[in-house]
């Protein structure tokens, strides 16, 4: 194995492009055995081999930099800079990350989860090296589907405007994480039909033999094919912007881009590399299905992915949007380029014509819906929480302040474990509570979504819907009807309430049963507005009280609760529990749960300290 | 007069061109007196008559929608539908809005104030009149500076990939609100060299001698010439997009505008109208210094706009910003097109290799500013408040999450009065507390800034520094000396603590002042993280506590205050003084601040209500 033998960067520039070759193999075959195992980002990592190979052979990373945009794409990168002896603990609690991190290698030169900053930020590098007369390389390397966000375009503006030297590499796999979609990506489609894609072509169908899987299938190509329709000169668009365009280029061809980047390194001005890759490549389950492929849980890589049967809270969102739009022709689903992720596929499927997927772009997406609400629209917005920070302006500017009946579906708020750092979304409260107008609402089990959504679609006004990644812990009957800004009372007890919200009522009621606690339990459905009249009976009544959310404590449901609670009489404690006011790692949901000490222990605990302290 | 006898759209309609000729410059006469006397936009809205009149002319807006993106260039579509006689009042408490407002007329149709919006709710509407199968126009209306903003480039991505019949007026004045910058703007300079723009110079030599004030500068044509570099085909950008591309037209000529209109109403795909014009058309020195007329104040339209010498937070920034930057070598400024806003065209003049505008573009600022500071410099990136909130997730994700050293120099915070909702700086406290690793700052008096800012720069994390807009209301003595998380006592008083931060300080040194108070008063420069030590103090001393900010009480300082005040035994009261939820409207910062009851005499009342309360 050559791969024993390579350990970083250094190690790989010794070898002949035969052993690249090989080693490209290796890698792939390493990436399959160890993502498999432990789950992580497979198809996007297994396109970008020969890319990362070709890269650390024609640029020196003691002195230049590489930046992964999205950086999900980056395990090749991190294999070959030092770090392949720690994919056992890929994406684990303390484990290997799976983006590039800071403070895990000094070769990971800026932090990327969030698609699309990797030219704005490179660009600050280029500008940085500028300033103070020195003369590296510095590499963007960005998908098709990145480089058509708002933000990528602002950063190549910017690039192309002032000339400065530096290198955006396209990896352009006609996909983002969904398939692709905008006029930039069918541009890049068009573009493809030139002289020299034509010679890639059979270049690839040679390369596709020499794959670890042996048995590949070839028809990307045929569908790539399809997706040519008119003849362009490929260099106009990016030209147009100031910046040099070579391509496309096979991107699974080590020599070729090895030429390719040794010739863009001598440029002076802005360059861009475009190089056509397939995503999943060497691995024919992966190529036929990038999507499933994307980000996998562990499975067995002969078998495949077998498509999961268990309900969660995306896919119950999904189920029920079918439902409600078979009788309302005025919903409307919009997504930004996570039309599986936030279970809307089939949505997709049976309302074409009321189903937009507008790409990466979540600031485009949440003015589009102030757009069709304007015309009696009801439009329903599915974005991952940590990617709607994106659109905060347009939710507050568009939206709100027009008092529009959008209605947002946040998935995956709260920890949403492995992927870190960057997709946790324990903001969304406090972000959106902040906002005038805006009606926050959560459901505390899966079975909770399909009442919630059918009653946002009668109001009139901005409502967001939040809910966690994955599944309940224990099941419970959905609340008996909805009516703004009241909370479910659970049960009763004495002198303590916990006002929970969303998944965290199932820890409330867990706790209260495992430790017999004479408490009150409250769904707090709603986080904003407030129950006003519940608030005022607990405080005349003096409970002590404990709120539980999947959020930061710097703003979210305690920061309202406390809010309206100053406007009463109010004697008694408040405890918070939630997350402290930092970023949360890597882990599973339940080791960062427990990490965070949010958890029916502390329940019990919080409760016990209380009565210590009243003698209750 | 013409324009005397025309009310709305349909009078408009019934007048022959050169009747038409005549309203436009009657209708300039009109802007430039009422704007000289209320203050308002008035370059912006002196360009675009013609566009205005021709648009109501091809269109028919009790079926059509009409978009202007930004939305301050509206005053002459607000003229001609029915609301020329509210002009006296405009842009003040209660008045006229100085941009669209669905309530003041059914005939706009989305409100606009942060730039790029338009296309998004354009396309918005645009594909609700298909599911509805409708057949009316949607009209864009944006400048080159708002095309080039990110969200733009997301929507024209998406027009252009489904083909939705929709029509963008590009109205290219060649600058934004500063002048303009980018690929794009470069891109549209060099288009301007064709054939059929050299027909258009000289037709508008022509129009010039047309217009109102007669004398007119033909210099800004030479200007314009200068930027002229290369031959391109126009439509190619906007084409490779999906675009049909019509242009450049001369955006003075309303009978070449109708007819163009009239045939872009045709199309059955998107399409782009690029039309020439003149910022602040008409009037000389408006024309010949649009940004100093962009926005103005009241002032004699004889005798032109006086430079103010009055020091403002924003000109005192500036100069410190100077003083700083002579000794480091590492201090480098960015601005999102608003160098004179935020007071740094000094700073751009001197160090112009350490001054990046990079255009209508706050995603990309910050990310941008993240990369700086990786390779040792220290970015500091001035924008307005309400406008960063575009790069809300870029400040978590890109910043802060990576611990970066950029500080943020956040102006026109609270109250910023006559633009109205969507320009109120009263968000920022909120937003930016909830983000880890975020420490926040604000000078209780112009002179505070030099001290705040020169410990900002020596310290090793991301800092934002926030500040209102205008003047003081009293000069106070700058605080000794800075240490993180350390407030200023200023004055002792028994019982009762006044926490306020910012100019707020003012108003409490004011009331004490004034009504005699036996109050603590003390200058929360730090916002977060909040006073522990002095908190602890308070609370074991019984004092009662009134908070003062210019932010809504959701988040900001009081919930930083209750948050730590939670951790101790506290059994006072505490009142917060702050906005409530809602969104706040046009008016005079003391008009305003006065309707939110945040004033001298609230202080005094709630002081005497906690007295009452505890017999004290």
């Amino acid at each position: 194995m050559i791969l024993d033998k390579i350990n970083n960067h250094v190690d790989l520039k010794k070898l002949t492009i035969k052993e690249k070759k090989v080693l490209a193999k290796e890698i792939r075959e390493f990436l399959i055995e160890k993502i498999s195992k432990s789950g992580g980002h497979l198809a996007s990592n297994l396109g970008i081999v020969e890319i990362t190979i070709a890269l650390l052979t024609s640029f020196d990373i003691d002195n230049d930099k590489i930046i992964f945009d999205v950086g999900h794409q980056s395990y090749v990168y991190k294999i070959l800079t030092g770090r392949k002896q720690y994919f056992d603990n890929l994406r684990k609690y303390k484990g290997l990350r799976g983006f590039p991190y800071r403070r895990e290698s000094k070769y990971d030169f800026f932090e990327t989860g969030h698609s699309s900053t990797s030219i704005s930020a490179a660009l600050g590098m280029a500008r940085a090296r500028d300033i103070n007369k020195e003369s590296y390389n510095i590499v963007s390397v960005i998908g098709d589907g990145s480089i058509s966000n708002g933000m990528s375009l602002e950063a190549i503006n910017d690039l192309g405007y002032r000339k400065t030297k530096m290198i955006i590499i396209l990896n352009d796999n006609g996909m983002s994480i969904s398939s692709n979609v905008g006029g930039i990506s069918s541009y890049l489609s068009r573009i493809s039909i030139n002289e020299k894609y034509l010679k890639i072509k059979n270049k690839m169908k040679h390369s596709l033999d020499d794959t670890v899987i042996g048995n590949i299938s070839i028809k990307f190509l045929s569908r790539i094919k399809d997706g040519m329709r008119t003849f362009l000169v490929p260099s106009k668009y990016f030209e147009a912007m100031g910046l040099t365009y070579i391509g496309p280029i096979d991107g699974h061809d080590i020599a070729l881009m090895t030429k390719v980047f040794n010739r863009a390194k001598k440029s002076e001005s802005p360059i861009i590399v475009h190089v056509v890759t397939k995503k999943g490549f060497g691995y024919m389950k992966a190529m036929e299905n990038p999507e499933l492929y994307h980000a996998v849980s562990p499975f067995n890589w002969k078998e495949g992915i077998k498509k999961s049967q268990i309900e969660t809270y995306s896919s119950r969102f999904g189920k029920v949007m079918i439902d409600i739009a078979k009788n309302n022709s005025k919903i409307v689903a919009i997504t930004a380029a996570m039309k599986d992720g936030v279970g809307l596929q089939e949505f997709f499927e049976k309302y074409p014509e009321r189903s937009f997927d507008v790409g990466i772009a979540e600031e485009h997406a949440v003015t589009f819906a102030a757009g069709l609400a304007t015309c009696g629209m009801i439009p329903v917005v599915a974005i991952y929480s940590t990617f709607l920070q994106r659109s905060f302006d347009q939710i507050i500017h568009d939206v709100c302040m027009q008092n529009l009946h959008v209605i947002f579906a946040i998935d995956h708020a709260g920890i949403v474990g492995n992927d870190g750092e960057t997709h946790q979304g324990i903001f969304d409260l406090s972000y959106l509570s902040l906002i005038p107008n805006l009606i926050i609402i959560s459901p505390k089990t899966i079975n909770e979504i399909d009442k919630i959504l059918k009653w946002s679609v009668k109001q009139k006004y901005p409502i967001a819907i939040r809910y966690p990644k994955g599944i309940d812990e224990i099941s419970l009957n959905p609340i008996s009807s909805i009516s703004l800004a009241k909370w479910e009372v659970m049960s009763y007890g004495k002198n303590i309430a916990i006002i929970a919200t969303g998944k965290m009522v199932q820890k409330a009621v867990l706790a209260k049963e495992k430790f017999k606690l004479d408490i009150t339990i409250i769904n707090a459905i709603f986080i904003k507005p407030v129950d006003k009249k519940t608030l005022k009976y607990l405080a005349k009544n003096n409970y002590n009280i404990i709120t539980i959310e999947d959020n930061t404590l710097n703003g979210g449901l305690s920061s309202q609760i406390q809010l309206q609670l100053n406007k009463f009489v109010y004697k008694k404690t408040i405890t918070a529990i939630g997350f402290e006011d930092k970023f949360i790692e890597q882990g599973s949901q339940e080791e960062l749960y427990s990490q965070e000490k949010i958890t029916i222990k502390r329940i019990k605990c919080e409760v016990e300290k209380i009565r210590r302290k009243y003698g209750i």
